[in-house]
């Protein structure tokens, strides 16, 4: 269902969705400064920005907080110290991971909380444990997506009967979530079409949340804008786990809606962006990302493989191709 | 005309080409070590890439051999040093710029050389420059190419009479060119769309030469596949002018025919190109680049902005958003 002459124009229920602190979180373990996401705040005000994740809603008995900054765990008092009332137009998403979360406790009723959205992450083996939480978040007056992590492993069928269960639960938003980066254009049209089925049933919207293992996540983002898709994830110089994401610059270029401006997204990546580099912060493109994704694989063995600074590839090829 | 199930299959009309040196030169002035390039003609034939774009055939009287490496001109001499008698499947090319090669003279008779292909680049402007150098190619026994450069700036009108005029020479294959970096695949759809129409009419093979500046060169090129383009121009790890092109290990790992081989590649790589790096070789997706894609300008201004060290993004964003 591309529509080709939209180039020119734009669908208003399209949603940009920032998850630099949450997916970019995962490669320097939340350490963000104070400045870095005031100024990230400010910077998606100023460009139109939808949505901004704040980072996840991780359960503190599995982690200590001691050992990750804060944007992990998202405590009430962390975003206000940021957002004050959050009077604006830029919503407010935090993650919350099956099995990870302990969300009757952690998530607070929306009335007493900044946050608008609950991004529940799950695999389609934990679609039982999502709609708990999906339940528990809207009734406590969330909006709810549920995003269906490496989709590339899921059999359409499986696929049909989790989006079946999601559709009647109050969940808003079903994502489609490249988690190993493996898949083409092509694939997207194919999964998004069965996702409509589902959302045109049950009256749900579409998301897409893409990783760049192929340099395909912009393409694979703005192919599925073709196909019906309108929540967007991307995060800011492709900030994220292993490859990254989209480009937050790439997709506001793109994007026709005169409410989105690219411009204090150039200058938040000039001001933050290379510094983080320069610390030592690695994510992008490489070699090793290219072929786990390749092999639609985890990234963990590349995320690794990054981490011990090395660079011999054809040796990791040969690791990653043998492991099965 | 997207082939959903050919994502399995293959066309055995696809011919990969090879094109670090002569796009990978303009970033380093075609400085290449012998040893870069003979391991690089090795990586190709392991690989099962079809062409091996050696560099250009300028002209002497325009470009003093002194200040650049020996394959801005490719001299006859300095290719058998490389590639013997070439007994290989592996075809070798060169590019001729219109306005900017004494190709009477420099290009020789096909028997004596040891060169298959001569890729005729030009402007829709040049066109009738390019239909001579076409035909003095083609006289000589050589295949030939044209590269239709800039392409994002041409007309449709332009461009259809472009081709018909270029359907009647004996040029083998009609090149996409997005010099730019500035098309999205739905665009590149539209223009091959045009192009089909008189590859059939004439019968010839149609190219395409993409840029990475908005992360699309590898994207935009599978969706040509898609849309019955066959000749393929990429390089090792994306190394071209600004954002580079393609990725070649990208492709290599997309194609399904057996007779391509990612290995070779990543090994060539992994050897070569992170020096390159280390040495100050710049090249590759930067802001700068996104900019001037999306504005669909040349990236002249972006090179610069890149030789001089700058990263004052949102400043130069200012200066080519004002530029007309």
């Amino acid at each position: 269902m591309k529509e080709l002459k939209e180039l020119m124009e734009y669908r208003s229920d399209v949603r940009v969705v920032d998850a630099t602190l949450r997916d970019g979180g995962l490669v320097n373990d939340f350490y963000f400064t104070d400045d870095f996401v005031k100024d990230l705040y400010e910077a998606n005000i100023k460009a139109g920005v939808d949505y901004m994740e704040l980072g996840y809603k991780a359960s503190k008995e599995m982690f200590d907080e001691n050992k990750f900054g804060k944007w992990k765990f998202c405590n009430e008092d962390d975003i206000r110290a940021v957002v004050g009332d959050n009077a604006t137009d830029l919503k407010l998403a935090v993650m919350a991971d099956v099995g990870r979360c302990d969300y009757k406790k952690d998530i607070v009723n929306r009335s007493d909380s900044a946050i608008d959205l609950i991004r529940v992450a799950t695999y389609v083996s934990t679609i039982p444990g999502a709609v708990d939480m999906i339940e528990d978040a809207a009734k406590k007056g969330y909006e709810v997506s549920c995003n269906i992590m490496a989709i590339s492993n899921v059999q359409e069928g499986d696929l049909k009967v989790a989006l079946d269960i999601l559709g009647k639960t109050p969940v808003d938003v079903f994502y489609i979530v490249d988690s190993f980066g493996s898949l083409y254009p092509e694939q997207i049209a194919r999964i998004a079409d069965v996702y409509r089925e589902f959302a045109a049933k049950y009256n749900k919207k579409i998301g897409i949340h893409a990783h760049n293992n192929q340099q395909l996540a912009f393409a694979n983002t703005i192919e599925a804008v073709g196909d019906g898709v309108d929540w967007l994830d991307g995060t800011y110089a492709s900030m994220g786990r292993g490859a990254g994401n989209y480009a937050m610059e790439l997709l506001l270029g793109f994007l026709r809606n005169p409410k989105y401006n690219i411009f204090p997204v150039l200058q938040f990546i000039e001001k933050h962006m290379g510094k983080l580099r320069e610390q030592g912060v690695v994510w992008g493109y490489d070699l090793q990302y290219l072929m786990t994704g390749l092999l639609n694989q985890h990234p963990r063995t590349a995320i690794q493989f990054t981490k011990d600074g090395r660079t011999d590839y054809s040796e990791f090829y040969k690791e990653v191709v043998a492991m099965d």
